[in-house]
């Protein structure tokens, strides 16, 4: 039996709400033992937690804030785009990249993989 | 070299106008040879051009508008969200799912997903 879709539709909306304001720790918790982690698309893969910590310890310290815009949930996998904006000072940075998933009987988050690129990175006053 | 960003984009548009209003075979035309159809994700995967030919022939004939909503690139990849209203009398049937593409060096679709589920599918008036 794979997650249910409320599961999953839960775990998209923490994975929004903890990558934005939540600590790099509770982000990685969201993640199964094993998981891969390719963001952008076409990257190197994240195979190891140390990896996939270092990535989201970047994040910590920022401020930000994150929308869910979008979630379509298909079986034990998902794709979603959501917002995130960042300020540092009087900017601020905005990308809304199309996330997919697969996860795990749990919900836990077993792949994700971030469609996004440089031309989608808005920076605004 | 892989197909430049604005070629995929415009693929995808392509894509979105042809399933709406174009005949299936115009369709299946921005399809590589051996290329793969999983709709919805989950699903059987088409492997066949004959297979991809019947799945989108059955769309043929009926009254439907579509609309790009949200694409993203990554690489030789993209994942994009579509609208696709169907009438029948007067009723409409709205899905808007979220597909993720690849694409080869001359931009045709290599394969593709498609993510949605039977409470995405939205019946109006």
């Amino acid at each position: 039996m794979g997650a249910s879709r409320e599961t999953i539709l839960e775990t998209i909306q923490k994975y929004v709400d903890l990558v934005a304001t939540g600590s790099s720790a509770d982000v990685v918790a969201l993640y199964a033992d094993g998981a891969t982690v390719e963001d952008p698309v076409g990257s190197d893969v994240l195979t190891t937690r140390e990896q996939i910590a270092a990535f989201y310890g970047a994040l910590d310290g920022l401020e930000q804030e994150g929308r869910l815009l979008f979630a379509r949930v298909a079986g034990n996998e998902a794709a979603f785009s959501f917002e995130l904006v960042t300020k540092a000072g009087d900017q601020t940075y905005t990308l809304a990249p199309i996330d997919v998933m697969t996860f795990d009987d749990d919900g836990k988050i077993t792949s994700m993989r971030a469609f996004w690129a440089g031309e989608d990175l808005i920076a605004g006053p």
